[in-house]
């Protein structure tokens, strides 16, 4: 099965305790469609400048994603920097220069029509529902936001979310978008706003995904997944949508969708974020092999599973 | 097999969103033994006061705890008092009245000397390295500290730590014990200055054991058991503690200590925290049963287990 990603390709300046690194490939939809492509047939929609070449492209193509979506538009591709100090929890945002992104209207190729699982990386809310209703065919689809979203847009993020089976969000999020400190009640409050399951990710704490009590056969019980302590982290950015792509990614390449699977997803989730961190930008989901996707998830089932 | 518990017993008043309390039997002694006597028998050693007469004793003679360590002091027993706000992850500290907590000097009863299980609960480090060096038959020691001595007497604390088989503590302090901010880095850190394993408690996302590279066969590789996530938490009070008691306490119940039974320790101190945290005090503590306990370890077990 193919999964489409909405999102951001952009060029990113990052800082941390490891090192310094400049224009280098990132966008949302970048993260996410590596980290998916080593489980299905990826699509991208997103809004490229002038300054987006061959040498990019081939990035997606060696993964063999489908990048007839992205649209090249006059003037400069999205540009972020972020400096990352101290337990490298927080990015500190140098600058944002959205460039073409400012005007990203997504355009998607007929080609893409039968695409049964649909990722809505953190794009405004109108614009996500818009590709949701385009998109017939489409048996699941993911979801994330942001609190800038959640704050300024609550309305048009409240009619998203009713079309939507699986948000991804943190707990920040979680708790601003329920108005409720504690987590399940938080949880219970998103839920009922439409998505039929809400995974929600702690960090280095892990995930966390929990389910309407009708839905994916789960009897409303919740699942953790953990993530792998880690002793170098040299680059969070794109942690969140690579653990995106691997949950997707998973779920699209499996036939039936229910509670066992949905679980699986979880470990595949935090097993790409794992990934993703360990070099600057998307270096590290480049040059995987699915071999040691799966070894990975070896180690995150042994690390909480008892005999 | 029994354990001993040396510690705090105390009486608590306590402000959460769900209420007041006064004058509630509490103590890190206290909710320790509650919790481990749902494995094994337990003995403590503590100092109450005057105040301190049969009602209270037979809260531990109804789960056959041996309180002839508890020593009667002229005066008035520790007093504490707290207050928690939104979240519930942290107490404002309302009074603290130490009483004859102040002068206590654990006497271990000849009674006691053949105990295999040591439990120090958060007291002054080198009461709590004398306590293991009287105490000649002990087989596995376990160890709490706090902020408090981490900074005041570092030296006493690393000395204490060369004595003991495992440490249970919260990341905060085990970040300020290593100095360094990394968790893994941390942990490794902290094993280096005398524990064999290192229990890390991460709150409502559950606890970690790091383990020495020659410890319990377990190769190095840690091993993450989740909490519940809860909906109702009424008084965070003695959460530590009651883990404690449960991760303690069922390894005292077991033969062997190896990697499968200290992981599952782990699970049932995760297990005794939820319970802790229900109702004020140690109400829910008091009030279990062993086919409980076993069922929410259940509960535990499938919010991370994969088929």
């Amino acid at each position: 099965m193919s999964i489409l990603v909405v999102g951001s390709v952009a060029y990113d300046d990052i800082t941390s305790p490891s090192g310094s690194v400049q224009n280098i490939l990132g966008g949302a939809a970048t993260y996410f469609s590596l980290a998916a492509s080593y489980f299905t047939q990826v699509r991208v929609v997103a809004v490229v400048g002038d300054d987006f070449g061959p040498e990019q492209e081939r990035v997606f193509h060696r993964h063999s994603i489908d990048t007839r979506g992205i649209e090249r538009a006059n003037g400069k591709t999205f540009r972020w920097g972020g400096t990352y100090a101290g337990n490298l929890n927080e990015a500190k945002t140098d600058f944002t220069d959205l460039n073409v992104f400012e005007a990203f209207h997504p355009q998607i190729p007929k080609e893409y029509n039968d695409t049964e699982f649909l990722f809505l990386a953190n794009i405004q809310p109108t614009l996500q529902a818009n590709v949701r209703r385009e998109m017939k065919q489409v048996r699941l689809t993911g979801c994330d936001t942001m609190n800038y979203w959640i704050n300024r847009t609550p309305k048009e993020l409240a009619e998203t979310l009713k079309l939507v089976d699986v948000l991804l969000i943190n707990d920040t999020e979680a708790k601003m978008l329920a108005g409720e400190t504690n987590l399940p009640r938080a949880a219970n409050k998103v839920l009922a706003m439409g998505p039929r399951a809400l995974v929600i990710k702690h960090g280095e704490y892990g995930a966390t995904i929990f389910f309407r009590e009708d839905a994916f056969g789960a009897g409303g019980r919740p699942f953790r997944a953990p993530a792998l302590p880690l002793e170098e982290v040299t680059d969070p950015t794109g942690a969140g949508d690579s653990f995106a792509g691997g949950f997707m990614g998973y779920l699209a390449s499996q036939k039936e969708l229910n509670r066992e699977v949905l679980k699986r997803a979880l470990f595949y989730g935090s097993v790409m974020g794992s990934f993703a961190v360990e070099r600057f930008g998307t270096e590290r989901l480049q040059g995987l092999t699915r071999a040691e996707v799966d070894a990975r998830f070896q180690v995150f089932r042994e690390l909480t599973h008892l005999e």
